[in-house]
């Protein structure tokens, strides 16, 4: 008798199941032609099911759509000239204001969470007007995913897509604005991993990843505004709103940029701060901006009685010189604060780029006055 | 005669080349199976290679590959008891570092650019081991595509993948570490979009895009290492290395938290800088903090000679009393630069979330110093 076991063996049962069982899922994103341009007014949900039809929907299955058809449909446009008051009127904080030419764009967070340049108003792809991003963009998706689930009788997920730029990342991807009925954010907590560890990554975005594969056959040039992303298991499992998928408040470790972030602790309010350039600044207009920078008074300070003045030596190198108002004490505890306000502000200036040593002095030196 | 144009007509030539060329292009994103654990020392192109040959790979085909599977092919293990020194002799600089329970994570930026928890060590399905990155994945996928492209004998393009956290957004997803033959960066600049107005986005990160669709069918916990992205367009046409992915030196707004932007332009080396908790942190904690950091000197000053200390009055509220060690104009200068740079640490101790108001004062006033 041969010990090789049969294929009926028991022995054998599981790999024979496993080579009987479904083969591993194949995600395909499959674009939506046809929809045309989508007007003020427009029926989204009707003229998404309509484009979806050809696709045969099926459970499970994830649309993901530019927000910007939402927009269009909901008439969200603002003229040009008013595209500035809107997106100071949207935000609900500026994270940073940077100088490009001669146009500034504003970071800031938009009500839905997520941090966005120019609050998200875009002009392309809208030949009428700036568009606004819905202001609940979660509730669109659910109006939408209800009127497509209504229409189609299958239970498929939404997400609304938008194209964001990241920290530290060239380029721009899509990322998830709104969501229903998606499991946007994947639990694997407790999960092992394939070789039964514990997963100490543990909760995964799928979200995003959903907004940026279909981005791939979306593009941004190609008239395609929604794609179908199917075979994604446990894609429409647990409804998690794309609300939560912004890190916001004391969780966020980045709240300003590194310039920005000092100048508030130095007291300044956002309407104070100067606005830096996207391209590189010479030095010598960085230690200007420091300058000017700290001579500003603390909400509630008085006005420093010293200044402070930047001072080139022979040598070529700059030095700053904080000049006492007086021989008073007061004035001496106002250029010693100047002054070192003045380092702390020259300090964030050489974060991005490290400055030349610039020394700070006080004249005249308290060290050489009479006790 | 009748005036409907014969499908001969010329005027309605274009719309005729539209219904008969291609539909619009489909994605797929195909697992690759049967690839089992990846030893060191493996030809990981002829282990590839076999798990794609089922696929059938086309040109323009790109292959996504965990970045952890390399790493176990080049045996870039260290220890559990290594893992922190090795972090630390891999970061070219610290971005953050945070306590949570009792272990502290390092947030660094990596050699090949990227900005990585930990520097990218990872213990999860490595049981012999943690693995750390390759310091060249752009080297490796292109040694790999090689290998693929010699063994398969068509021209596909290979992104190796890693997971990533990213600021401002909860859950992890999958970027692009390594590439090899891909269009990274799709340069959109100079185009249109479908209404032909100028396209106001202008680089497209296709490479982090393509990481995020695999990641889809990889999964984290599934033993699915590498997935074959199929048809999107243009994904090989230019050979654009991963290492342009990263936004690194004055590009970067964001090189430190808000908290350790402060803390650096106080003049704190890294080594000085306290650790926070990524948990949130009472108020007192966090003004403690502040006076420990405002009490550091700058490189090459003095040690203070004034004491800066929290005092609780009777209603509950705190303030700051920085003493002067003598009636000297040197001590009085030393109390009010102490005294600045408390607020300036307190002020950012407020920018996560703000604290209540903390005065700051000078004692002996010097407003009542004799002139």
């Amino acid at each position: 008798m041969t010990t090789t076991p049969s294929p009926s063996d028991p022995a054998d049962a599981p790999s024979v199941a496993s080579a009987t069982s479904a083969p591993p899922p194949q995600v395909t994103v499959l674009p939506l032609t046809g929809l045309g341009e989508v007007r003020e007014g427009a029926d989204l949900a009707a003229l998404l099911a309509g484009a979806l039809a050809p696709l045969a929907p099926r459970e499970g299955d994830v649309l993901c759509v530019s927000t910007k058809i939402v927009s269009k449909a909901l008439g969200l446009r603002v003229s040009s000239e008013e595209r500035d008051a809107a997106i100071e009127r949207i935000a609900v904080r500026t994270v940073a204001r940077r100088l490009h030419t001669r146009v500034v764009t504003s970071v800031v967070q938009i009500p839905s969470g997520p941090v966005m340049a120019a609050a998200g108003v875009d002009g392309s792809n809208a030949p009428d007007g700036p568009l606004l991003l819905p202001e609940d963009p979660d509730a669109c998706a659910r109006e939408l995913r209800e009127g497509l689930v209504a229409r189609l009788g299958v239970s498929i997920g939404v997400v609304l897509t938008d194209t964001s730029s990241r920290i530290w990342r060239v380029g721009v991807s899509d990322i998830a604005l709104g969501a229903a009925g998606v499991t946007s954010l994947e639990d694997l907590r407790g999960g092992v991993d394939a070789d039964g560890r514990p997963l100490s990554v543990t909760v995964r975005n799928l979200a995003d990843e959903l907004a940026a594969a279909a981005d791939l056959v979306k593009g941004k040039a190609s008239g395609i505004p929604a794609a179908l992303v199917r075979g994604v298991p446990g894609a429409t499992g647990v409804d998690v709103p794309a609300r939560e998928l912004s890190r916001t408040g004391a969780d966020d470790w980045f709240r300003r940029p590194s310039l920005e972030s000092v100048w508030a602790a130095l007291g300044l309010a956002p309407e104070q701060e100067p606005i830096a350039r996207m391209s590189p600044e010479p030095a010598e207009e960085r230690i200007a901006r420091a300058l000017e920078v700290a001579a500003l008074p603390r909400p509630g300070a008085p006005p420093f009685l010293s200044r402070a003045a930047a001072v080139r030596d022979r040598s070529g190198s700059t030095h700053i010189v904080v000049e006492r108002a007086d021989a008073s004490a007061t004035a001496l505890a106002d250029a010693a604060t100047l002054a070192e306000r003045v380092r702390t502000a020259l300090g964030a200036e050489s974060l991005g780029e490290e400055l030349p040593q610039v020394p700070v002095l006080i004249v005249p030196d308290p060290e050489e006055d009479p006790r």
